[in-house]
């Protein structure tokens, strides 16, 4: 058995992937199945013109594209062929864009007729074709297409086809002219079309360019990206072109679904089960969805017209892969990823212990519900009942957006009452980390483009100011009694620590402490607030790991390890601090023992107090 | 205008309601559709027997229920009807059952004929009914069901649409009677079907069963539970039964999808997009597979036979809330939630600081992916290329199933493969979290039902025995100096400390340390491992926050902060410790400032040390 090479193709967008793509499963799956129908040399070569029965019977390719953009090929998956009728979704979705979708279904119907696909009958009661996939729609389609000239039209298919398979394609001359020599019973569908004025204009000129049409070479990896291209919403998905308007693209799919397949469309509906075009030239395309694309090709011919190693492979593909649309599948997925609340976890400001404290017992009102994926109606529904079950037990309800790839406006309406509902009861509904293009039109108090934890601190504000506490720019400066630290020690104790503390103060936005700098000292906030931060490879902006207010005291390791900083500190607002000096601290501890014991020993707890909050929050983050 | 009651009816499965859910936002979407149809009161009853011309032709009700039995109802949603054509997909589900797949296929054809439901003709080629959902199809469907009696095989069909509902089912028998003394025509085609053997046996019988499923009464919230049934792959989403066995949903859908809506078939795929049935009672169900069901009932129909407003309740639902099957959709979904590697993440078990240094530089080898929703073909295809694309960059590659729902027997076909593949570069994969049936028939060398901290735990162990680290049973006991705390005192400060350090045993099991109790003491371990456990509120069996080896010291808390214990400690194996108590700790210090400063800085290193890579892991566990 001769062993067809697999040919893997990289999504230009793509990272470069290894060389070892080639060894994928799924080509191992695809190569399976070319072998099994490798030697199944059933069906006849297409006749009608000579050019299509010189075709080398045995070639056979196939192809899946995925929907970011990876191309997997197998046999003769590069080798061109006439597209055939697999032009006539393609151009019908041109027409589409070209008229608008009122007056091209007021032109063509989207009723399977039941008759062969060149029937010369029409839907007489609306006095139109039924259905684009019929060559009485097709002709219709290529009619409605715009431009200037023939030659411009004609320039506007090519164009529309190379965007939808990212090349450039070309027309085989002979068997235009063939089809165009002896097209006779279209030109009788065209004729009578034109008799009762189902298309208008230049008969020949329309005759002309749909023939043209079906002599454009593809291949089947082109039928793959072309099919991926619809599957991905009429964006190429190896280009990122788009190649037809997101509206039509359903339209497309449902006249495939429905009457892609001639005479086999409901034997296909039933056992392969994805929207589908096939052409006499022996192509196929495929789509499942939102997921892949497949093109096949293969020039035998099966009794009603489709490329019989074609539709086996479909077959084989839909059974084994369980692709069918219809397929029981997602039942059970939910939108929401993970919800915590905000005595679970916190933001990344470093509070007070009182502050802190006084949020494990208030915080618990904030919820947080982390989306992912889609919101659709579907989601959006089990959403706002999740909320409104949980509505009696909390105050803020935040839906973070940041993880979501797609929302639906039906989706935002469904939020947008849920604000309504909850607004009805005194509850608040926050949204973070939305960067949709559209505003959410939802009525909320904070910015909608603030991340979850942005948001979660201005709630941990809300919430603790309510309760009573000063909070940001209201606080006191800190004496130094107040601080969490030296709360411990007694007024002697303070007095004589105070004179190792000289102030310093810090404008806004000034660095306070540089990563990799010797840590010799303990900073002390008596006013405003600082930001840690750490700097990430490659980018501009640091990372910032935290936001410590006024009250509490950073740079503590240094009491602890020497060795370097390990993050930034910058002055978040204008700031004061006391500095600790260790070196000093150390001597100073040789008279003072207790004093001495008493700091490092509320150092210590406050970082095992930090510690278990953190594990708190890896065990709720981990779920 | 009257305003419908809404009607909002909790699964019995799901936990109660709070009493506003009738508020939720989809109840008030629904109210709008009703809202805007309730006066539209055009089509006509059915008439062809006089029961139905005597329905109220304003009843009017609409019900959608969701893939985890939530029921929406507004309008006369509870009202009862004949349920008519629409027991047609649900008899032919239960042919199927009883018959299999191959028999009935061969009885009855999956083509849309083009001709009305009641068309006497047949796909005369296959000497069969052209589909199951006209009379000619439905009536064999009947006839295949099984049963030992007329009665039987009644009460087999009435059973059925009872597991599809959820309750208990009647027959109008006025109907009944009515549709037996007047269906001459159906008895035509039942006896020209006997004439040419596609039916077998008792025709009478036959023709009895068949009008008498079709008086069957049901209601539009029925047809909800119904159509969810089928959405959630035959098991009703309230009652949580089966109505029918998975591998038939499909079909039952597909029949639906290309046959279901009369001579609307073609419209109804192209602009409504769901797998739906109607029923000359007024009835439709419309079915969101995965996702919803949706019942409607207004006995007014339209030209074609299908409720006037009940197409056009489909209709607006379908495009508001963007549910048409082939719209696009979760083209971006992933099935990969999260990744981490091995020096990022790490398991719970605590480690001596020279294994743990020694992670920080070797766990990246260990790559983990967290996959969540369902493993089908296009999700598995994605993984599989993702892993091969990291496969140069690490050595074990886990995948954790535990947050799937669902895994296709392709998608383990191609982490098999991948498996294979990455054996063959002398590479491992590894699973975690399989909780699925059957095995996954993957070759691994751990217990695929261990979480992924087990598998990541055992991993460790792995790569740093690997690279020349004693582990587990292999660590001979650890002499005080090299306790990862205390080495950091000279010969002679070690020396005077051990005297304060007696030794003591516990058998594995044992409780060392109880929650609650006071912390007056720290202890070392010298040989064997401890489990730190959290009771959670109403478990028996506590939540195990962390493991902690020979070499390091637990209970250090105590040093800095009084108070109670805030977990339980257990010896995970025999083990050996060296206890600190507190008090003789300070009074020790005033004798010993130096090695009391030591060490409470050794105990403070090493709880900053833990802090940063809590905090390090919360930055990877929340993306």
């Amino acid at each position: 058995m001769k062993r067809a090479t697999v040919q893997i193709t990289a999504p230009t967008a793509a990272a470069k992937p290894a060389a070892d793509l080639a060894a994928l499963p799924v080509s191992a799956l695809l190569q399976e199945i070319y072998d099994r129908y490798e030697n199944h040399l059933e069906g006849k070569l297409a006749d009608y013109i000579p050019e299509l029965a010189k075709v080398d019977r045995k070639k056979f390719g196939i192809s899946i594209v995925t929907a970011d953009g990876f191309v997997y090929g197998v046999g003769d998956s590069e080798f061109e062929f006439s597209v055939q009728s697999i032009s006539k979704p393609i151009v019908y979705g041109l027409a589409l864009a070209d008229r608008g979708r009122e007056r091209v279904l007021r032109k063509i119907g989207v009723e399977p007729s039941g008759d062969p696909f060149n029937s010369i009958t029409f839907d007489e009661k609306n006095n139109r074709p039924f259905n684009p996939m019929v060559n009485a729609g097709a002709i219709v389609s290529t009619s409605l297409v715009k431009g200037v000239s023939a030659a411009d039209r004609f320039q506007r298919i090519l164009n529309t086809f190379e965007r939808f398979v990212g090349r450039k394609l070309s027309v085989d001359e002979n068997i235009h002219k063939s089809e165009s020599a002896t097209g006779h019973r279209n030109r009788a569908i065209a004729y009578l079309e034109l008799n009762s004025g189902m298309i208008e204009g230049n008969v020949e000129e329309h005759l002309d360019l749909y023939f043209r049409q079906c002599a454009i070479l593809v291949t089947a990896r082109d039928l793959a990206v072309m099919a991926a291209t619809l599957a991905n919403g009429g964006i190429n998905t190896v280009t990122g072109e788009r190649a037809l308007p997101a509206e039509h693209v359903r339209d497309v799919l449902s006249v495939m679904n429905t009457c892609g397949m001639y005479d086999y469309a409901g034997g296909w509906q039933f056992s392969i089960g994805l929207p589908a075009k096939s052409g006499v030239g022996g192509g196929i395309m495929a789509v499942l969805p939102g997921r892949l694309g497949i093109g096949v090709f293969s020039p035998l011919l099966d009794t009603v017209g489709n490329s019989e190693r074609g539709v086996r492979v479909c077959e084989d593909i839909s059974r084994y892969c369980r692709v069918h649309l219809l397929d029981y599948r997602a039942g059970n997925q939910t939108a929401i990823r993970r919800s915590y609340r905000g005595n679970e976890v916190r933001s990344k400001r470093i509070r007070r212990d009182s502050d802190s404290r006084a949020l494990d017992e208030i915080g618990g009102q904030i919820v947080v519900y982390e989306l992912q994926g889609d919101l659709a109606f579907p989601e959006a529904e089990a959403v706002t009942r999740r909320v409104m079950q949980d509505a009696e037990s909390g105050n803020f309800f935040v839906l973070d957006f940041e993880r979501l790839f797609r929302v639906d406006s039906v989706a935002l309406k469904l939020i947008r009452d849920l604000g309504g509902l909850l607004k009805a009861r005194g509850k608040e509904l926050v949204i973070a980390g939305y960067k949709f293009g559209l505003s959410p039109g939802v009525d909320v108090s904070l910015p909608v483009e603030l991340n979850a934890d942005g948001v979660l601190e201005r709630l941990e504000d809300i919430v603790l100011s309510r309760a009573g506490h000063s909070i940001g720019e209201e606080v006191e400066p800190i004496d130094i009694p107040d601080l969490d630290i030296v709360s411990v020690l007694s007024k002697e104790q303070i007095a004589k620590l105070s004179k190792l503390l000289p102030p310093r103060q810090f404008k806004k936005g000034e660095r306070i402490i540089r990563q990799g700098d010797p840590a010799d000292s303990l900073f002390f906030i008596t006013r405003g607030r600082v930001d840690v931060r750490v700097p990430i490879k490659g980018r501009a902006e640091s990372h910032r790991v935290s936001t410590i207010e006024a009250g509490k005291a950073f740079g503590e390791l240094a009491l602890f390890e020497g060795g370097p900083r390990t993050a930034d500190v910058f002055a978040a607002s204008d700031v004061e601090v006391l500095v600790l000096d260790k070196i000093e601290f150390v001597s100073f501890g040789k008279n003072e023992p207790e004093i001495y014991r008493a700091l490092m020993i509320a150092v210590g707890k406050s970082l095992a107090d930090r510690l278990r909050r953190a594990n708190q929050e890896i065990r709720v983050l981990a779920q």
